[in-house]
């Protein structure tokens, strides 16, 4: 241990509290807070309340002849000769002094590892002729040192610090903390700081919605599997961390608050499911006396007015589409609209094609035969691998298919060649829409299932086409889509006689199916939405119900729920609740979709592993059987278990 | 069960609907988001997306003339002739039609009971002559209804919404949506909304900060006693919620993040102590390159931007004083103020005087005589029920106290009248700033307990004497104060050999005393501040140690902690950790004392009860033994324990 090493630390920080003020005069600390705010806007904030005069990325030919102070990290250094500094803001090429007057200066700098923090005093020139560095924002200028001072020296890393991104997430997680100042993950944090403010300035300012913070520290939500359990002081009793604060903003409606929003954490215990996180944030949205086409359009403005300005221009009012349509088109609730192959139909040609097969199919009840057609297919695809991915992704549907490839030639390769005449062919190619160079994948079955597994076909189809240079999606497109008059009801898995909720039970019925609702509710649609983007579901909502005896055959008849758990909700509506409806927006999927990454952890600073770890801290951890005593709980070991602390 | 009842209701939603946009033709559907945000600016936002025209609230005598649509709740109604209509912005008076034919609307509008929501459409006119209400905003006009709907009625409420408030807080958190209907809850709820999105604006708008979100699923703290534990899916390993995001900031700056800023949901498990929750909200604010005066000087611009008009103007900069200056003068550490009663020390007095008992306490090692002066003490206080008060505030530090009565006569009562002669008892006066009426209260011993007696009886007598009438503290005043140069370290409660951190341990010391860490750990001060604000603590925070040897010394040596646990701070630390501080602001304390609450539940939507329950759901819960099993825990029943649910 040695103490003179850190002393002097303390010293060199008493000494840079005198550099707390810009020392170019611009600035005075008797100024008071007005005139400080004044300031900070007229000359771009950056500099304020630290001791530096500018930030690295800020500096250009116009401030050439001015002495700056820069605060940042040894990015790279060149022989003896430059240092490239950096900061949240940019690089900077500092140039170091060669007077032997300025030897120990020099040595320094010259001495100091990467990654170290120091600040630099010294004067913007000009770079000579000819070397300007046009690929650097600051490439035209440079800082020559006069004096300088590390603030900090770092450790040699494992590894350098660009090289992290080219590293194993696992690592990358390990050392978030260097993850962090990558160019790309500062980007991701500060565009998400960016469009949040701006959907607060548009919702609370614009439209005097209220920002409520709700609890997360609830009661457990009837069949709330998912849900987190907290143990309570009390013996035996838990509290539950709410996968949404659904109750909640009803409950804000009842009590008049008329608009509420937040950005709300949530919680939900999934396991290990991939690119899902334990906790996440949604923007949290429900308003009084409303419609479903008003919270539509309130939506489409927020994410107009919270759009950054270099992902390019949305359009409103986005297109919209029903669940019968989304299924029945793209075999999915959240199509990607970015490309065609849509489902058809191809039902009609086979009805009275001598192929077999597809004629019994045909004749079961409600019997369809559809297609998607591939375009390029017989260029770009069914090579064994592709055959491989194709027969992975249609295993889980349990479905046949059949391939037609349309060669070149005029002629087809398909165990459908002999079967056809030429002229059900033709019509099946126009039928499916299908040109000569396509490959046309059939299927046969009831409509669900022949739908879900094409869905999946075009998804995979499409990868593959792009994997091999196709251009088919347009990359830096952001097609926004409703989707709308979900059903109410589906059946239940493992037990499809009774009914659950689509989505919640809170989901008020589509007004011109109201009078399905005691004879036939599996027929019933239902006032929710989702909001898809590029293929993914970005958000969903509803309007609620919002009377009580509704609410109540809802509960108990149709869905054989007790009650009893949510009487609080059932007082609630009956005690003079407004019509409502909401919405929440899955905040990381939309800001990872925005940026372009491939996965929502590069949006979240400090994100959980695959299977819920956090890699920095080692969390989750063992806890005393003492310190749980206090929440009366023990751990009980299952079966033959044994540790498991390794694994991520 | 009544089918028609809610068919009927699901039309009505139906036909609401197409009263979307205001029926005075001022805005279309057709129009887009950037007209609509136009609008919504000009025309003040309070009709977008909703069935109305106007709120109740913002009519005025300049409408008259007007047909305009209301939603609302019905507050009141006498007889047959109007009805009070409420919502979040305000009341409006609302005339029932008398022809014979409108008998129909008329009787609606008579049978609907209490607080059930109703829409109505009707002509704004003027009140006749006379009967305008000037405690009334809308007071001048009053709303001649045409057209009339129930949109949902409620039940025979378990009392009047309005007498609710008088009700005991138990009954107003389990109705807590009739609660919030209340004009001082809407008013503290949307207050603290509009400050906080102020706070927002201030940070990021105006100087750059990046509101990053972390996680709540974290890894549990060395000695975070206080945490509560979150069972994960892993046998035995827990998840923790933790009580700051303070690793994370830091980490943030590790990364470079320059300017963090979140308002942060934090936990903390108290059992049941007063006035605290288990879940609140932090204003959490770090900063690179930066010294404590900065982060003043940013806090106070912070104030005074977010303070509400309404509560008048708050003059910068705060005042600042020492730790010591305020154990001195106020016995605390969080002084109030707003009023004088400073403790005095009058030891001198006493020094020769033949007052053994004294005289024997000054004999002690550092041992002193403290007083305060209690103005109009002699008038207003010292019933029996003042005395029984007294002890029970003093009672805890064990400390004798001894009164002087300053009658108006001149003379003294009290026990030293005749053990003190007139010069001692005239300098006695002048050195505790007594004056005739006054009451002087008089403790010896070492200098903190004498301090802290005093300083809790100089906050008791204020209490009393304000309870009689006496104007002592102003109110409507909100005297913000810094309080600086804590200790950095306190000897561990229990074993006041070792050495605990006064705040925590990243905690960096002050430059000046940085000499004496090695040595005289006890005596070093830290770069601490707290700012109270009218003698509560509002926030706290302090310039951080970013050297790693240096916080490996205080973890290992100085506190005797497992340094195994914060590893990856070191190694953080040691990765080029920049110069970083911060505070954290505790919003919920902050909007009370703006508001003028009396507690924190007051501005909080869904508080829990003192015991940590939410008495509207009934949380915390029992969990049925199988859920319990994903998480490999089982609960242990403390010997004894009977079930207890009842109690809050």
């Amino acid at each position: 241990y040695n103490r003179t090493f850190w002393d002097s630390k303390l010293e060199r920080q008493q000494v840079a509290a005198q550099f707390v003020w810009p020392a170019d005069g611009r600035v005075q600390p008797a100024q008071d807070s007005k005139q400080l705010l004044n300031h900070a806007v007229a000359t771009g904030k950056k500099v304020f309340f630290v001791f530096r005069t500018h930030t690295c990325g800020e500096l250009r030919a116009v401030h050439i002849g001015q002495e700056v102070t820069l605060c940042g990290w040894v990015q790279y250094r060149r022989q003896d000769l430059f240092i490239v500094l950096r900061d949240f803001d940019g690089l900077i090429q500092i140039i170091l002094p060669q007077e032997e007057t300025a030897a120990q200066l020099k040595k320094i700098l010259c001495d100091i590892s990467l990654e170290s923090v120091i600040t630099v005093t010294g004067t913007v020139i000009s770079r000579p002729s000819g070397q300007a560095n046009p690929n650097m924002v600051t490439g035209e200028i440079e800082v020559r040192v006069q004096s300088a001072e590390v603030l900090n020296s770092s450790r040699k890393l494992p590894f350098e610090t660009k090289e992290l991104v080219k590293k194993s997430e696992a690592l990358r997680m390990r050392y978030r903390y260097l993850d962090l100042r990558s160019s790309q993950l500062q980007y991701n944090l500060r565009l998400r700081s960016r469009m949040v403010m701006r959907m607060r300035e548009y919702l609370c300012n614009l439209h005097g919605f209220v920002d409520v913070e709700t609890p997360t520290l609830f009661k457990r939500t009837p069949g709330g599997a998912k849900e987190f359990v907290v143990p309570s002081r009390e013996p035996g009793k838990f509290y539950s961390l709410p996968q949404s604060p659904q109750q909640f903003k009803q409950l804000l409606m009842v009590g008049g608050l008329d608009r509420y929003f937040q950005v709300a954490r949530c919680y939900r215990d999934e396991g290990s499911k991939p690119d899902r996180q334990p906790e996440f944030t949604q923007i949290d949205i429900e308003m009084s006396f409303v419609n479903q086409a008003s919270i539509q359009k309130l939506i489409e403005g927020l994410i107009e007015y919270s759009w950054p300005e270099e992902k390019g221009t949305i359009t409103l009012p986005f297109p919209s589409i029903t669940y019968a349509e989304a299924m029945g088109s793209y075999g999915v609730d959240k199509p990607d609209t970015r490309f065609g192959m849509k489902i058809t139909d191809v039902s009609e040609v086979f009805r009275d094609a001598d192929v077999s097969f597809l004629r019994d199919a045909l004749g079961q009840p409600c019997g369809v035969v559809r297609s998607i057609s591939v375009p390029k297919g017989n260029q770009y695809i069914f090579t064994i691998e592709d055959w491989f991915f194709i027969v992975t992704v249609i295993n889980p549907c349990q479905q046949d298919v059949t391939f037609v490839t349309l060669q070149p030639d005029g002629t087809w390769k398909s165990v459908l060649t002999k079967l056809l005449t030429d002229g059900e062919k033709s019509e099946l190619c126009r039928a499916a829409g299908a040109r000569v160079g396509d490959v046309l994948i059939l299927t046969a079955g009831d409509p669900n299932t022949a739908n879900a597994a094409l869905g999946k076909l075009r998804l995979e189809c499409a990868t593959i086409l792009e994997s091999k240079g196709v251009a088919l999606r347009d990359h830096n497109a952001f097609n926004f889509l409703w989707v709308v008059d979900f059903p109410l009801f589906l059946p239940k898995e493992g037990n499809p006689e009774e009914l659950e909720s689509a989505h919640h039970p809170f989901t008020a019925p589509h007004p011109e199916d109201a009078y399905l609702m005691c004879t036939e509710p599996q027929k019933v649609r239902s006032q929710h939405y989702d909001l898809v983007l590029n293929g993914n579901e970005i958000g969903g909502g509803s309007i609620r119900i919002h009377d009580m005896e509704l609410q109540h055959y809802v509960l108990e008849t149709v869905l054989k729920e007790d009650t009893g758990l949510l009487l609080h909700l059932l007082e609630a509506l009956d005690s003079g609740a407004p019509p409502h409806g909401g919405i929440a927006l899955g905040l990381d999927r939309l800001i990872a979709l925005t940026v372009g990454a491939s996965s929502i952890r590069d949006v979240i600073a400090f994100p959980k592993s695959f299977r819920g770890r956090d890699l920095m801290s080692n969390a989750p951890d063992l806890v005393s059987p003492e310190e749980l005593s206090t929440y009366h709980i023990q751990v009980s070991q299952p079966a033959g278990s044994g540790e498991d602390t390794t694994q991520s």
